[in-house]
């Protein structure tokens, strides 16, 4: 059989599926609306009608969706995955949903003999684009190892991290270290601008030193640049907070500014910038400092 | 003349007096204790008994002091450098001090003819002994210049920033950026800890991602470890935040995220963790999840 | 038939079935352990095995218990409340749980013909015992009117806020005023010890004036006293502002304060302090200032 | 000789020395304007120029001053009242000022045997025309002893706290704790507004519960009519926050939600409310939630 199921034709799921199949892959695709199938019909997918009808024709399936109650409707609900996957068949998850949900669907096909990897990425709509993506992974060593060329057609930095959950523990330390970061970017350079100082000078400067980062140096452009085009949505990086802030406190750890800046997104949205990209923070940021940011 | 003057010689100060002298500068210094100034007699360096002793013999005068009340004493205090520059002479100050303050200074010393520049440095002990801090510098652009190959021996990223306290401004924006990534990945790395994940295969993941950052890297391989031997002590970063915040609070950019960070510090103090290197927010935040850290 | 079933017999539901009977009303218990439902047959209950049970042979059902999942089971899931109720029959749930599910139990027994109403309930314990408890009220003017005399055998402040969710919402708003007050008299409490100055003082020249409250009286006194001994658990007032937090988010509210203190009290609770009384903010306060707090 | 001298006849000021003249002592006034003066002059008081004239011909002294620097330069600077004063005079500071400069003044003074209270004041403009305010009293009893009948004439609820400085650390406390129980009371009537359910009843809900505060009460009821008319400024509390946070950083007492109350101020006051009532805090919550509030 060797054919990869692929059920999710997002903005994250398209550009993946048409990577596997550049990549040689047999691809089965389904997704919610018939359109995105369509366009990926047109580079060489087949179609399936339900998720079910993907697990049947598959000994691989992968999933890109929105959140938790998706994974867990696809996989566990009626017509799901789970019904039709077979004994030494592999799921791979890659969405970005509760480490718990991630357990309890690996929990649940493992009484069928199918193996499950929870295998969050970061690196956006370009990484997916360009297969620069970063890979985290959790799930057994050897179900990793058989997943370890899908997951090279894709990405890029690709780590085993742990168990079952490991890789969206991961995802949500990744999503808190990037929602902190970007908040304090947004502070200093709102503080630099309203103190008279050339924001730009500012930025430049701190790149040269401790203060340097990935966010400082392509979101920290954007924020000069009131260019707020996502990129990553506010909306969805709240989602993926929603999860970390939840995760800590399943486990026990308080989240003091990660909570802060998921209440500051909640602000964003109210006022309007739910499909902005996250470095809107400093959009926030000010108009919390009586600047209209037009 | 020729020389330059420079005084205060602590951890910072004394290896930036001595590649000054490395550089073939003229350099007499004067600290408020004895030792200091006789190893750096030792390298080569002239020294004075007063501040002023040391205007009265340098064309050039550099101040490294731990705040802005020391500045204000040592410059406009009574037998202070102001006291003894003459009309076309150069004040640098490089501490890291408000920038309220060294628009005060810059201000007394035009009245008398003196430029002075305000050039607050990042990169730590290990920045003045390699000669690579970065240099944050405010004041006209015709001190800059003429500053210039003095920086140069001191440092590598060298960045006017603007006029007079701009520099300041800029270190603020530095210290509040750092302060507050260091708290998200301090966050992220006990999140991991608590979770049963390995935070070491969670820094590695997110170093090759959008969360890259130097305080990842550097100081969340000092939190893994455990290694709080400073580095840059809590408290002189809390004194830094305590400057910024002031700074947000006169020119009106709230600072949510970097407050409440302060906050923690004033509680690591109180807590024992005074000397301990800024990575420590670690320490606190595994103490709030009820771990003992050690 | 004219019977009052009254589902979940803990701290709160116990005493308050018991107030019932004392009232007059007929009262058919249910609990998931037998010894609860063995001490109200005592007092004159009824008993019955399931919740189904209970609704057969009543024709209205109030239910108190610990979370929305509980009520959506014991409501909506097999062998539950809602299979059984019948046209004109009136339901009360006087537990804590989100607006959402308020709502979704409201409209699925309105297909029923069954009226609903959430009446949460604020007071704790004593109030449950001394029948003084706040009830606010949740669903429709007619169903309200109907509820009150019983209402009038639990409590003393009984508001109709609002539609179906309303009486939740207000508790949300109850318990997010309740917990930022505690942790701003925690501050204050724990300043004044650390200034040297005695904060039984404090707390009284507080009370004369603006800063009164009832927490600043109560828990105030609870925070001198270093009596923790609940009163209103910790892990209780922070599931209540879990249930807070996410109707915010859902409505667009952002929530500054509320959640950096559901932090602390998770802080709390991983330090082992579930168990204690929300006044222990004041224990966590008190570390976070070094000291041992006994 | 047996006068009182009053300096700073400012809208609390003024009704203050207002009511001792009624009381029946012989006031001296004076004041950085004439008018205020003459006003006072038309109710009896005699004036003079300035504050050591008015140390002259008092043997007590009182000021009502903004800040610590207005008091240290109406106390210590040239031609203040230390200057004048002469043993076993008594100087009562009423202003809301930091601790440590309450300290400072009342050593010095004790060097020239003049004795000194602080005893900064609650109640606001209606509680200083009233002679209702709350006086929280730092110093010796003796001192507090002697000054108990200037104090009876001016408010009702007179606290001897502690030693010099006391009043200070008190007034902090009250400071905070109206600070914080402010926020959690906008925070919990604009998620009841944004979920559609009606403020007013909640407030009333909440007020016969745990949640009751004078705040929920008057600030509450402004909040709910978007009365911003001060009452009490939103500039002048975020000073007396800024004491406050400082007072915790001199002692090691961390403020976790205070600090972040002052930046929401902050935020406030560079949206143009610095002059509204403090109850503007949800004003900013309202905006924050993506309402006009107008």
């Amino acid at each position: 059989m060797n054919k990869i199921g692929f059920i999710g034709l997002g903005i994250m799921g398209a550009p993946m599926a048409e990577n596997l199949i550049k990549a040689g892959f047999a691809v089965v695709v389904n997704n919610r609306s018939r359109p995105a199938m369509e366009r990926l019909a047109a580079h060489g997918a087949a179609t399936a009608i339900t998720p079910a009808e993907v697990a049947a024709v598959c000994d691989t399936v992968i999933t890109m969706l929105p959140d938790s109650p998706d994974v867990e409707a696809v996989v566990l609900g009626e017509g799901g995955v789970a019904w039709a996957m077979r004994p030494g068949h592999l799921y791979i998850d890659m969405s970005t949903i509760a480490a718990a949900t991630a357990r309890k669907v690996a929990a649940t096909l493992a009484e069928k003999g199918v193996e499950a990897l929870d295998a969050p990425v970061s690196g956006g709509e370009v990484g997916a684009i360009n297969a620069t993506l970063s890979i985290m992974v959790g799930g057994t060593e050897a179900a990793f190892a058989r997943a370890l060329p899908i997951f090279r057609a894709l990405g890029q930095n690709i780590i085993h991290i742990g168990p079952a959950g490991a890789g969206q523990i991961a995802k949500s330390c990744n999503q808190i270290t990037c929602a902190v970061t970007l908040q304090g970017v947004a502070e200093a350079l709102v503080l630099a601008e309203k103190a008279g100082v050339d924001p730009a000078k500012v930025r430049q400067a701190l790149l040269g030193g401790l203060a340097a980062s990935r966010i400082l140096e392509l979101h920290g452009q954007r924020m000069l640049d009131r260019n707020y085009k996502p990129g990553f949505k506010v909306k969805l990086h709240r989602k993926d907070l929603g999860i970390a802030l939840n995760t800590g406190r399943e486990f026990g750890a308080p989240l003091m500014t990660s909570s802060l800046v998921a209440e500051l997104m909640d602000a964003l949205m109210a006022m309007g910038q739910a499909e902005a990209d996250h470095s809107a923070l400093a959009w926030l940021g000010r108009r919390l400092a009586g600047q209209a940011d037009q």
